[in-house]
């Protein structure tokens, strides 16, 4: 860790709608750890929501947290069981943290283990600041053709490969995407690079239509003029990147006997579904809640080229700046900020 | 088909309410048909749906209608391209007539086929008759240790059996059935059946916690005095075989994350399901919509005296009396009625 | 049918090694079938097996037999059953006539059928004539940008998909394939376009080796020189598209722990594997014997520009010069011939 | 970690053929382990091979290795990290030390970890002895029901679900299993659990066949009688549980298309399989080596009493007399031999 500081500037939300820039502890590598320090972080609706609502269901933040959990870095340094030429290597990070001993864990779900800790999710401290450390094995080495910013990226990326997967989405699918935020453009963009021949987007909002035809959609359309239900011929599987409600009991109704829905946005606790019509299809349904295994494929798709997402990115901020990237939503041209700590 | 006379009595719902006995002419199998000599039927809560209003969801009964889809019987007569050695069979009849050339069927999912012609859905007769035909593959023949109604009621056991591979029931897991009624009671059976080693079934009458209790249950539970959602630890997998909406919610929480849910009871079209846990937890939530190959292992089931479908007849009905039959679920110690068209 | 003459010109193996032109009825379709005057065929190595041995297998040619199951062209008349809007339709075939009824196609593995009637297998005729029938959902409509040629070609692309399918290729695996004759070269494209990172091709012949490393290919290997029991990393899956005992023991030992194994070529019946490196590391190993559910996959795979087949015909010939295109495989530049029986 | 002793006897191979009972140091348990008081050992053809030939495959020993790896005991402590009231415990120890790192453990298949430590497998000692450590989750409670002897086979009951799961053996499979030893007769019970409808047992030695006949087997063979690879009908899975190369190819051909064969039984390094009929029936081949998550799902099958373990002992040794316990096998009356350390 020679060369590393003992301390770092880190941006903290220290109650809601407040972030402050403070000094704290650059953190030291377990055993099987690495240290990492931070290149690029990319702003995620959760770190929005923490920011304006200081909870997402159950987690609750009781004390100053650092958010950011989409981010990517370089190797600072690398604990007693970690293989010491890593140092220097460009990193994205995976920005979990399970416990490798429960049922979930040793089934391979390790992303459902209940003793996980993630990034930028009360109490757990995220990534806007100087140094993170992480697990080794998290910290994936990316190609120097890769920016900082897409090998961040590689985390909601991450999540649409996930919701791909669970999609079963392969060459021949018909897709439907319910919205065409981040999440929206990235699933389009990995349906096509999974394969899918038809890959249907909607959106209420005439600007991210646009936006997402240049990304994978072959369909594009307007639930306010369409009706979605109807669609004809209906779809292998209903990917929903919206959170709203409506659009998910539509894009129910598109799926064809035996499709899937994988639902990624989040939106209410509780609310109501197709029932009979989930039934009388066999429609499998599930969510999506992170990712195992993903980046490897994801490092791929981008390096190939059947990804794109540096196109993605429409704001840069250093971490004085930070509110200023939380806010950026409210501009619909806005598509990803990014912070940069060490800018 | 000598010897088969040319017409039969049947038993008719004329109107909403209404059943009348009457002449129809005994049809003609086709080449790749059986004529089968009906002898147990079991009444089954659709027949008693469409007996009192007239529709289940899209089916509409616009035109008389013979009800009864459990059944069995022996082979009367053969089609040109059966081979003849089959007449006598006594035979288990599967009541599905697929199409086999549609995408559904050809991937296997004939259960699913657009196409489908299904005994006593409108507007496709039932069995509530002296004679039905059925293609020679869907008529399956029974040893003669199985009496005629256990072999009718390896439909609702079927049904039970598509249930536990849709739960990924396996020696081992654990389970929550969601009502004690006839289904409920064959899935605790199969459940037990296919290795769970914990089968806790809830339903609020005292009457049918008892009776679930002798037939594979490992806990019984009364959702009035339980709350099911708090279920500790949770379970596996939860089928629900209730329909009601509450128990579907409870059950839901009750899952352990990646745990399957499987509806089988039939309720509301629309209702509200906790989606936020349900993505969470990456539930995977999905029906049953009939069966596909489930005929030879509920045989086995029945034969090997892993699955008692005896013990669930609680009455037993002619013809002339099918009105008594379907009106036979007002009596709570009643579970399942047989009708006997040659009695 | 009007307009459809009552005999045909096709080329006729009479016996091993000899090949004649002679008139034969053209084919009157069933109910459910279409008949296709035939655009486009491709020669397939068990055409030019069962041209110079007479058997393949259990499959012995005891009669004359039309070759060629590779084929594309267009409707000229349907069966009673079918939408006669289809004539006229440009389409390509699934060469299989499977049963519908056994417990192989009720399962949906209809290309395991034990009633398959399969073009150019003895005693089924095959596609080296003007017309022939099959049923109506194995004719798959194409559009008009796709050649006859990569039409006919969608056969041996459908062998390529069912083998990533089964080796489970997705976004990221690394695959090995041994061989790059006609599947190879596809199985390469095809790898490719199921998102495999790494895609190593092993083959002993130079120029083969260099042909595939334009079709996507990433690792191209000379086994005589390397050592490919040795690869390191191992690989996700290993295809085997050369039938050689010594290539696929070779192929087995380069996969990693719980990889998949799938045999496409055809070898000796019976040769020695590496039984316990498939126990101790679990390998799945299975074969690809034809396929179901292809076509609209490999449709999209073409007309999206992932696979390209138009590249890879270097020879076309007439009905009269069937025995030159079986023949040109001793040309080393030849990767596949056509027949265009109507030229 | 009172009253535990700081030596205890073991009984070590010192050489090829040659045991010697000496002291060792009491291990001390890590933060997540536990210290077990080893109450039975089960002797397992493994320990046999090292016994008599110092190797089995690559694993050869070149130090003294106490073996066994078949165990049940009382947990005598617990490690920092571990819930101190587990003391007490009776458990069944599942033996391996997976490194919970690699690409296997993080999905799921810790068996196949290439760092695993598993007890008596050079260089890492086994369970011949009064204590051994094991991770905390590796040691199963066991209800008071279940002998130590039981529940030190629930190791070889866990090899025979991990093979049934590989075979996909559910409720209605038919079943064909090569060798009636103590794996075969566990194999037979266990398919039965899991449903299997025929459960066909082929074995050369008269004695095993009438034994396996009472354990699970519907159908006993002499393959030395019967053509096995003529089965008729051909069966779901075949499970080979002899390791020896002819029942491993008949077998093979005694299996449907699309069926499964897994290979439990350790035979030759490489051998000649019949390739192109697994190719032409695309059967699923594969082979078990240890178990993830088995034993919850073992404990169960022997509470309920579907497999019997008990019946199984025909031989009981003390640490003095383990030679004896190692050459049994050589009695055909013998099946399963338990060495007692602490009798």
């Amino acid at each position: 860790m020679r060369g590393t500081p003992e301390t770092m500037r880190a941006s903290v939300l220290t109650e809601v709608g407040s972030l402050a820039v403070e000094d704290r502890p650059v953190p030291t590598p377990a055993p099987h750890e690495v240290l990492v320090e931070v290149a690029a972080v990319g702003v995620c609706g959760s770190d929005v929501h923490y920011y304006r609502h200081g909870r997402i269901g159950d987690y609750v933040v009781t004390a100053p947290l650092i958010l950011g959990h989409e981010l990517s870095g370089r190797i600072a340094a690398v604990g007693a069981a970690v293989e010491p030429t890593r140092v220097g290597q460009r990193v994205a990070i995976e920005p979990q943290h399970p416990c490798r001993r429960c049922r979930q864990c040793m089934a391979g779900r390790y992303n459902l283990c209940p003793h996980m800790r993630f990034f930028a999710t009360p109490p757990v401290d995220g990534a806007l600041c100087r140094y993170v450390t992480i697990d080794a094995e998290m910290a994936h080495p990316v190609p120097d053709s890769m920016s900082d910013e897409a090998a961040a990226l590689l985390e909601p990326l991450s999540v649409a490969i996930a919701a791909m997967r669970k999609a079963a989405v392969a060459p021949g699918s018909s897709v439907l995407i319910a919205g065409a935020g981040p999440i929206g453009v990235i699933c389009a963009q990995t349906a096509r690079a999974f394969g899918a021949s038809r890959i249907v987007v909607s959106d209420p909002v005439a600007a991210r239509r646009e936006r997402v035809a240049e990304f994978g959609a072959t369909e594009v359309l307007d639930p306010a003029a369409v009706d979605i239900a109807a669609l004809d011929p209906k779809v292998d599987a209903f990917v929903d990147a919206s959170g709203a409600p409506p659009a998910v009991v539509s894009g129910i109704k598109a799926v064809a006997p035996a499709g899937r829905v994988v639902l990624v946005g989040m939106g209410a606790d509780n609310y109501t579904l197709p029932v009979s019509y989930i039934q009388n299809m066999e429609l499998i349904v599930t969510g999506v809640f992170r990712y195992t295994d993903t980046w490897p494929a994801a490092i791929h798709l981008v390096t190939s080229g059947a990804v794109d997402l540096d196109s993605l990115v429409t704001g840069r901020f250093d971490l004085e700046h930070v509110a200023d990237a939380l806010n950026s939503d409210s501009d619909p041209a806005s598509l990803k900020s990014i912070v940069r700590p060490g800018a």
